[in-house]
């Protein structure tokens, strides 16, 4: 990917605050909407939530996901055009005994502020979702497929 | 649900340009962006979509699919008050000669009018997702399931 394509891939992670989430619920997938933090280096995910939702419930039984984000329509976009990075990766929750937590909080609430509050409830939970692959589209049938290492390249932009 | 809230469910579906689509890739999921136009009782949801595309070969290999619209982020929202609708349901593809397709066709562009030109490529077709489920949030901790029936009593909001 050129300079520029890297540039657009990182800033429409980082400055997109919602993130679609995919799971298995029963063999089938299910999508959900997070708040997803990404580490520096643009290969893990930070999503904190709670066990009384349905999509922690999968990553609990079945810790394939995947996450997209997309550019946001201003009602005259041409919608093809819009840029979208889909990745794929594996969940794991972070216990907070876990010595990676309190940097994984960290990275979550510099993303998050306004989330503060429910690291105090119970049924809240940190995961990390690392990336094993993706899909980047930079607009209509201008496609590409993403590795973890095109992200790291990304974060350097 | 009362009637604030089925009314509040139907806009968001309506209203929202941009869906994120989850498909089986390998077993696994993977999400990415779709235009999907709501059948008049939001029971069916119609894409039109590349062969060249990963999701539409996701879907060919097996129909399962979910479907999730959002409140767009206005950049000061409270991300976990806003409205998503997430459904669960079957892809299948309506061929040309189909006497579904005319209906299909035109309920497509009139959501998607930019999208004609598309109609002349050879490599995009038309699926039909029909409902079996779904989950609304209409603000943090505030979620229910919905059935096709639910959907149907939205429509008429």
């Amino acid at each position: 990917m050129d300079t520029e394509t890297l540039g657009k891939l990182a800033n429409l992670i980082r400055e997109t605050r919602q993130a679609s989430l995919g799971t298995l619920h029963n063999g089938a997938p299910f999508v959900s909407m997070v708040l997803a933090a990404p580490s520096k280096d643009l290969c893990s995910y930070y999503i904190h939530i709670s066990r009384l939702a349905q999509h922690t419930q999968d990553v609990l039984v079945d810790p394939r996901v995947s996450l997209m984000w997309m550019e946001t329509d201003d009602g005259s976009a041409d919608l093809q055009q819009l840029t979208r990075v889909s990745i794929t990766g594996n969940a794991s929750e972070i216990s907070v005994t876990d010595p990676t937590y309190p940097q994984a909080r960290s990275l979550y609430l510099e993303r998050y502020p306004a989330s503060e509050p429910f690291f105090t409830f119970v049924d809240f939970r940190l995961f990390q979702i690392k990336v094993t692959g993706g899909r980047f589209v930079a607009g209509f049938a201008r496609a590409g497929d993403l590795t973890p290492s095109d992200l790291r390249q990304a974060s350097q932009r």
